[in-house]
């Protein structure tokens, strides 16, 4: 009998504590991006500490000038590799409460089209799955007293509101926090049946904009037609950031973007994602990008503009008939391959500001900035987690672009000097940042099954 | 000696107890909006119909399912036309009340900015305006017994909260309200020395329009490339409603706008109003609208598209990487000349509907509609009026259009088949629907004899 097995056989009869745990977690609002849920995000960090320390890890809660880190240590065998894990407790706003079918922060197990799920905000963004590492070290500990490899835990509490705190973090503690490589835990599968290593990942760089026009708010009948209208400014810069094939316009946007290799392309192809089939699932069948590319190539090999809010004037109901003082919209791209977010936000705000009547104004709020991150195809760690991953599923695990960042990842590359694995369980249907996010008990008592695998195929 | 002269005299001999009156209806607190001074509003029309009839008015207090209508018919000489006068005795809210230096119900005659002024909550909107025809017909009838038109008054309770019981009042009593034309007394003067009589008026069409896109919102990393986003749908249509001239792109938008004649722009061009001394006050130097046209053209002669509200997305503080199921838009055109409200309204959801994706949807949700008012130059009534004005201040009168409507015009034309002339006493800065409301003792005098020439030149 190998070591393995009775660390799996413990996380199965362990599953219901398990989940025990999960919910007293997913039970803490740590809502990032809202200040007033501060002090919940604090709890979440203190809840993981006790919790690590609880199972032999030295953890510690290291305060930020936002949200605490979480670092916990624990050693292992002369010789094995040093993992870095990373996971963030922080979770996404939750409005509009209305249409969530439960609490979001009163986690239950439900029946979801034929699979029990685990419901909450946070289920599957990223508590769900950074408590399957959790789960794989206590089974490991508590049947050989150790763990196959030596680990160290970062768990983040920013991640879902800019990371502000990561990066001067990193740099300060990167003696500290630095390992053979970084695990990296919030990502899908590929299917229900079919894990997944994730090898790239989309930068960001978010900004807002606010066009401001008149000193004050104005009557539409008596000033329409001679005074700016701020909606009608920023409606034209939205509008001239795309052309008519779904290219971006922005001067230098596409400066660092590959052609993605023609091999990959191929294996993606093999995957049989379609625009039904990936649109189909949100109401949608038509890819809105760069025309001519598939969806796996928009999503996980291609840079996007989004506009992700915008509001001005009048919005309550009825009308009004007003010219207001200011709107605004918080404009996001997705970066790809060696797209540079620093040039990107200046192309950006160029742009935007070239568009400006000159009897106008505008204000720009930054939001995020990250590289895009491309492991390489060789790497042996990548072959050894891939192996252990086909072992728990029924079929073999594929390797696959992702089309959300991850900053952390390239946060790691640059002041760690370490690749990741992203390794994940979510499923497609998980509604994560969406009202009714779960996650499915599979994800998390296979996922747990997973990492114990994982642990012992890197340690060799 | 004219007719005419000891009707003067007499107004102004009479000038201190015309002023007791109004400030009796001044103190009366009918706020029409607030249904805690609904009897407010009835002591109001009240003292309305009992001054009337001390004059010699037919008067009588009409109910309405809202707030009561005054009525109120005099002879005039055969063959005089019979003019229907239109005014309201409702007033606008007076909160904030601690940025009122007088007490708003309590009306004082006060100094400012070296002028005499009439302080209170109505005094310029509209029931010092409403007195001083009241006043004029007082003079008339205690000087000759008779008044030179024949006259039927209809005063308002519901102007300032949607006039609600007018339509349907004036179709119910058509018969009895028709008149050769309406004077129609809520506007103001071009300035402090030059009176004015408003020719046109501008329509309004608003229509929100609602796009619908996945249907659910979703994460822009994970759909953000492939999945359509309506504030990109809704960005590209308003962005397309204008042209790079300013110009409205809706097929047959402009069908029925009529370029003003030559000579009535260049009436305006000699009233000095620029873009400096129009836009500057609100922080703007730079018109907005069509290309080439001086800002009085644009806000009195000029059709618009205007945005008056946009929504959608996540708008609250932060960032949050959605691409939204949904994203809206208030849109309003004012009308010119003979734009068809209806054509407009279906020309612009075409316009909107070619712009949605095959696989989106739109909503739309309608509101108001009526088309613009625009007095014949040629009309004699016209004429005689400018004349009488002409008479009563330093410098002849001008001829201005208004960039709002004032729905009771549209009403008059619709339901009664007549023009308007709308004169008024009002100045830019009585600060009407705003705190220290007040009117100028040279409005309310002169405008009194004002209407007196008026009624002796409409006779002819």
């Amino acid at each position: 009998m190998s070591a393995l097995d009775p660390v799996l056989a413990r996380l199965d009869t362990d599953l219901e504590p398990s989940l025990e745990r999960l919910f007293d977690l997913l039970r803490i609002r740590s809502i990032s991006t809202d200040p007033a849920f501060a002090a919940d995000c604090h709890r979440g960090a203190e809840w993981l500490v006790a919790d690590l320390r609880s199972i032999g890890f030295d953890a510690t809660l290291r305060e930020t000038p936002g949200h605490p880190m979480v670092v916990a240590h624990h050693e292992g065998p002369r010789g094995a590799p040093h993992v870095l894990f990373y996971g963030h407790y922080d979770v996404q706003p939750v409005d509009p409460l209305e249409l969530w079918d439960e609490d979001p922060f009163d986690p239950q197990l439900r029946e979801f089209e034929g699979h029990r799920v685990i419901t909450g905000r946070g289920s599957a963004d990223d508590k769900g799955q950074l408590m399957t590492f959790v789960e794989a070290c206590r089974a490991w500990k508590a049947v050989h007293g150790s763990l196959p490899c030596r680990v160290t835990i970062l768990f983040e509490g920013e991640e879902e509101s800019g990371s502000a705190s990561l990066k001067p973090f990193l740099e300060a503690n990167a003696e500290e926090l630095k390992a053979d490589f970084a695990l990296v835990c919030d990502t899908s599968m590929w299917d229900r049946d079919t894990p997944s290593i994730c090898t790239s990942l989309r930068g960001l760089v978010g900004e807002e904009i606010t066009i401001k026009a008149a000193d004050r708010d104005l009557h539409s009948g008596l000033y329409g037609g001679a005074a700016a209208n701020p909606i009608r400014i920023l409606a034209r810069i939205l509008a001239d950031i795309h052309d008519a094939e779904g290219r971006v316009t922005i001067p230098g946007f596409y400066d660092g973007v590959e052609e993605t290799p023609a091999q990959v392309l191929k294996s993606w192809e093999t995957l049989g994602e379609t625009a039904e089939t990936f649109l189909g699932p949100i109401g949608l069948s038509l890819p809105a990008g760069e025309a001519g590319r598939s969806v796996l190539e928009l999503t996980w090999a291609r840079p996007t503009a989004e506009f992700n809010g915008i509001v001005g004037g009048y919005t309550g109901k009825g009308f009004k008939t007003v010219i207001a003082a200011e709107a605004s919209a918080k404009v996001s791209f997705r970066l790809v391959h060696k797209q540079d977010p620093a040039k990107i936000r200046e192309a950006f705000k160029a742009f935007v500001e070239a568009r400006i009547p000159a009897d106008c104004a505008v204000e720009f709020h930054p939001h995020g900035g990250s590289p895009a991150i491309q492991l390489p195809y060789d790497s042996p760690f990548l072959a050894r987690a891939k192996g252990a991953l086909s072992d728990e599923w029924p079929k073999a695990a594929v390797m696959t672009g992702g089309g959300g960042s991850i900053p952390v990842v390239g946060d790691f590359q640059t002041y760690l000097g370490m690749d990741s694995l992203l390794v994940g369980f979510g499923l497609a249907d998980d509604r994560i940042h969406s009202p009714n996010e779960k996650y499915d008990l599979a994800s998390f008592a296979k996922g747990q099954r997973a990492w114990a695998r994982i642990l012992a195929a890197l340690a060799g």
